[in-house]
Parts: structure tokens; C-alpha cells; sequence
């Protein structure tokens, strides 16, 4: 059971020529910057990746909740909506690196500062339902990682300007003091709703 | 930074004919069991595993803590002995999958179970230093992962009554019904520690 549920957690992002999310811009906040490209897919359950030439690939993988509590959780499911939603026509792929002093914290210290300084939660929380996310981690997937995480975002057009406020007020607290590397990348459907195919593996992987 | 850690932080458990490790004893608790073998290697850095023939081989990457406190990080500090220990000649691979029940609970949910009701970390301490560990995790490495964890123990031959009180109250524990595959692999080494090149990657790995 847990080994099929693995192979449905790891989505390859592909940057390149093809793909269904145009990309609009691919702007470095910390650290080292993702080369330019123009297209973007996303694929669940391809071990190999694409085959199809591309200018960069990362990978990630969904998994359990690492500090979120029960009456967080319970709040976070009452608002929030899945990806996929025909009126998220945008989207942002915002790959992160955190520094070795924040893996070097225990449990109670990273979670003091990620949520009891910088409320990293309840701001999440407090952009739903427009803001819909996906996690996905990269850190222990073994061999040379070049981020810790990837998150997903998907918005209509007209949550543009709430999810930049989203982002500079995560920008702004103090867990962001240990992020040394960042890129955001924005991206849109030009004709609403990609091929259902791509519908069908994004919505696999919302659990 | 986090690239070149993340790579020393892999490790291949190679069961075969060849290896520092004479295999005592197999014994599945939960689950399906591990097949047979006379010997094990473990290497950390080779990101292919084995070239030789072997009948099995896991592998896992060491990674943040995920419930200890600070507090408790000092206390488990100041008794704890690394690895390769010229004394503790035996050792014990065991790899664990846990229900996906576990993995759904949030992280205070998982956190109360694991040492409010267990006492899981206050367990290890009390058999410190006597009893070295080193955990690697296994969930998120991406594919079709058998087991979640892996522990790998080292002891004094005659710490093996005290090993297994260990084992015993971990496994009478609320955490353990959460546990759907457990095999516990006994080995030893006739000759005392291995040949150089094995000490080296082993200590390599502490942190």
C-alpha cells in the first residue's frame, strides 16, 4: 500500500519547448537562478522523466505533514480547494533551499519559528480558497538536490495581486532568513484548462 | 552546501556473499520477510549501489530530526556514542514500514503517540551509550520503497540482553501498532571491526 502511494507522490517539473503552462516569467529572489525556458509540464509517476529534450528538470514528492496540528488542519481543509480548478488559469513554481542551520534545528525550534514567528500557516490559511497549493519535498530524495522544496500554486488572473501579497509577507518573517536559495517562476494557460490528460495526473496526487 | 550533504547522506544495506557483516540471524516480526543472506555491506556514496551479485539491498538517507526537542537533544548528546566503536562488534539492521494511518495523522498527533504515549526517545536514552543508532529514512527517496526506515544499531556482545529489553519495549508500545512490516536482521563480526575503508564510511555518516 505505501509503496504504490510513493509512486504517485514524486511529480517531475520540465522546463523546455512543450509542456502546457506558458511561462511568463522566471525571476531568482536568492541564489543561484533556473536557466530561461519557455514552456513547463508537470508529470506524476514517470521514474525517468521526459524523454523529450528539455533545458532543466527537477523532481518532488508529496508527503506527510511536517509541522501542521490537528486544529490547523482541521481549519485548512474547511477553506482550501484542490488544484485543477477550471478558473486557475495561473500558476507559480517556487523551488527552495533552505541554509544547514535550519536542518541542524530540532522539531520544537523549527516549528516555533515557522509558525509562532512567522505564522507561515495561518498566512497560507488566510489566501484560501484562492490561493490552491501542492507541496512537495526534495530534500531526502538522495543524490544531488538542488532545492529542499518545491511548491505549487495555482490562482485565477484576478489573485495575482493576492498571492504576491502572500508571498512578501512569507518574504518578510523570519523563517525566510534561512532560505538561501529561491526562484519564482509564473506561469499561465493561454487557453484556459490544459489536455485532460494532464488534468487527470495533476488532480492524482492532491491527498 | 546542501547538495554535497545530501549525498554523503545515503546508504545502501547490500545483502549478498559478500561484506564485513556475518548475518546471525533473519527473523521477520511483521509482514513479509527479507530473504536470506550469509553477509552485508553497508556503503554510503554510491549512488548505484552494488556492482556485485547480492539478493537484496535497501537504501535509506539520514536526515532532520523529526520529534526530538532540544531539550531532549541534550540529554541524548551528552550519552550517545557514534558508530564503529572497536568493541561493538554486533549490530542489527532493522527496517520498518509503518500503516498509512500513521503517516495521516498531523504532526502533534504523531509526536503525542511517539513519545507522549511510548516513550520512544526516552527509551533510546535510557540505553545509551551502550546501544549506537543511526537512523535513515526510506519514504520519500522516490520509487517503490519496502520499508519507511531503516535503523542500523551497534553493540558489545554483551550488550545483546540489553538490545533486546530495548526492542521489547519498543515494540509493547502504542507506536508499534502503527508498524504493518518489521524485519530484524542480527550480525556480527568473528574478527572485530572491519577493514579500514568500511570504518571510514561508516563514521562518515554521523551527524
Amino acid at each position: 500500500m505505501t509503496t504504490t502511494t510513493a509512486s504517485t507522490r514524486l511529480f517531475h517539473f520540465i522546463a523546455g519547448r512543450a509542456g502546457p503552462w506558458i511561462v511568463e516569467r522566471n525571476i531568482c529572489i536568492f541564489g543561484d537562478p533556473l536557466p530561461w525556458a519557455p514552456r513547463l509540464a508537470v508529470v506524476a509517476d514517470a521514474p525517468d522523466g521526459s524523454p523529450d529534450p528539455h533545458v532543466w528538470q527537477l523532481r518532488g514528492i508529496t508527503s506527510n505533514e511536517r509541522y501542521v496540528t490537528r486544529n490547523e488542519k482541521i481549519a485548512l481543509l474547511a477553506k482550501q480547494e484542490g488544484l485543477g480548478r477550471a478558473q486557475a488559469t495561473h500558476a507559480a513554481l517556487i523551488p527552495i533551499r533552505k541554509k544547514a542551520a535550519w536542518w541542524a534545528m530540532t522539531q520544537d525550534e523549527r516549528r516555533h519559528i515557522l509558525e509562532e514567528q512567522s505564522q507561515h500557516i495561518a498566512i497560507g490559511l488566510k489566501y484560501l480558497p484562492a490561493i490552491a497549493r501542492r507541496l512537495h519535498h526534495c530534500r531526502d530524495l538522495g543524490g544531488d538536490q538542488p532545492f529542499d522544496f518545491i511548491t505549487w500554486f495555482e490562482f485565477a488572473p484576478a489573485d495575482t495581486g493576492a498571492f504576491n501579497e502572500l508571498l512578501a509577507a512569507l518574504r518578510a518573517s523570519p523563517e525566510w532568513k534561512y532560505v538561501d536559495r529561491e526562484v519564482d517562476i509564473r506561469l499561465n494557460q493561454a487557453s484556459g484548462r490544459p489536455f485532460r490528460v494532464f488534468r487527470r495526473v495533476a488532480r492524482s496526487g492532491l491527498e
